[in-house]
């Protein structure tokens, strides 16, 4: 069970080498965290785009592009098309956007003929390692997804347990937040939380354990609980996976945690056949490498079912 | 300028001593937290409640009530309408709750003979130190009002801009957060902000700027801005006021702050004629005592205009 990235690259380090497929390579700090992840022998990368702009860009930051496989396209959604393409047909193992806008690499990533659309809604999961928390916190959707539906939440906690069970986490636990811990009919989030929790227990849901609504001290500190009193729950300050309200709690919690907190993250889509990495150009460096650490589990366990 | 609550603390001691009225006090929390106030000078208190229960609490954290006025009123609703009076007839500074549950302790500000109702609506403003930042943060609103309507939220404005003020930030910046910072009709939590940036440009909203939607980063990040090439915004990561879509992202928001980053916090129910003091129990025992320090540099602002 990977507890930390160093644990996640560890467990990537075993397996068989991923490759990344890139959509318009030509951006510096995408092909930084694609040389990096090359030397840490997290992935190897093919690099779709214009190739005499990523030899421009490559030796702008002194990238040695040997044993990089280069598809010249100038064209950038024919250029992420081919990228796309390659993880359809199985020749990389995820997809990862570079110098496009993100609207034209979604639009490829639901091309029906050679996208990577799973008949199931798209979602984003952000995972953290956090100074003082022993273990990795799944944040969703902090991202993508703008006000889920209670079907939407099934799909979200569905795509992000795959995760987990890739991180080897084998059953984990699912807490749908709310500013509150009890059901209150005058806040509709907290009515689909107990409903995901009783789908959980029903069977609807699987693979995971479902408690909610929660509140963020008892999703995440046992000692909140204990003060409480809330130890007779499912959940006592130890959830894997932290269910957003939506959109606007979600990206406002996960900028908080990058902004005050000491963590390291990173993140990917789900919901596709393969794992797809967006990261924005604020994601630091080491976020870069560690989305694709973590699209590199999610595509072996993927190889593996 | 206050920018941490040590800051706070010495301009409470610069002032006359206020004084906390307390309603039920026989909570031994409280106690612990009235009786550092008063040690350090922050605050005097007035104990409402069971006498006797309040000698047997004091006695079992070895506290010395000398100098602490005791009223007895066994039954606690009438000591909370007592407690509330004192505040209400300004024989005390601040109203505070003790040992009664959150919805009597309320209704006791409410009471229109002897409470604090201000024609305002109330509203909660927790204020953070937080390690990293070189000012206070005004988070609100994260424990009171669940779904403002846009004319609550220039309630809330107007009653966390009186915070500021009484802390010396005569200008404060006030961030109406969201997931993006662009305005996106499909988020309406974004039409608002910019509604709110527009009423504070047309001088609708005044003591204050107002600048959203921003993302967390954006407000309180200046390297996010930059990054992200927002510095001709009036907010460049410098926001005092954190300004949040619904209690849910409020909450959340305010207990990862709590639970994973470094900080100092205390907080205040505003929007009343004198500061109210509403700890929970899960609150610790420096929140409480901080709390007490914010309410009485309030009360002091209060007096003074």
């Amino acid at each position: 069970m990977a507890k930390g990235f160093e644990d996640l690259i560890s467990k990537v380090n075993s397996c068989s080498t991923k490759t990344v497929s890139v959509a318009v390579a030509q951006d510096d700090a995408v092909l930084e965290a694609v040389r990096a992840a090359k030397e840490q022998n997290i992935a190897n990368a093919i690099l779709v785009g214009d190739e005499d702009k990523i030899k421009e860009v490559a030796a702008s930051i002194n990238m040695d592009l040997t044993g990089f496989e280069i598809i010249d396209e100038k064209d950038n959604y024919q250029a992420a098309l081919k990228a796309v393409s390659l993880v359809h047909d199985g020749k990389a193992d995820m997809y990862m956007k570079g110098l496009i806008d993100t609207k034209s690499f979604l639009k490829s990533i639901l091309d029906k003929e050679v996208g990577l659309r799973n008949n199931r809604p798209l979602s984003h999961v952000c995972v953290f390692e956090v100074e003082g928390i022993d273990r990795l916190l799944f944040l969703t959707d902090v991202a993508f997804m703008t006000y889920p539906t209670l079907e939407d939440k099934v799909s979200i906690i569905e795509n992000t347990v795959e995760v987990c069970h890739a991180c080897g986490i084998a059953n984990p636990k699912v807490a749908p937040l709310a500013a509150v811990e009890v059901v209150n009919p005058k806040m509709p989030v907290t009515v689909d939380a107990a409903e995901l929790t009783k789908m959980n227990e029903e069977g609807k849901i699987t693979g995971c354990i479902v408690d909610g609504p929660l509140s963020m001290d008892l999703a995440i500190d046992p000692q909140a609980a204990i003060h409480k009193g809330t130890t007779d729950r499912k959940i006592v300050g130890d959830a894997d996976v932290l269910l957003f309200p939506d959109i606007h709690a979600g990206n406002i919690t996960y900028k908080t945690l990058v902004h005050t907190a000491n963590v390291k993250n990173g993140n990917i889509i789900t919901g596709t056949k393969a794992p797809v990495i967006l990261t924005s150009r604020s994601d630091d460096f080491q976020t870069k490498v560690n989305s694709i650490a973590l699209g590199s589990v999610v595509a072996e366990a993927m190889k593996n079912n």
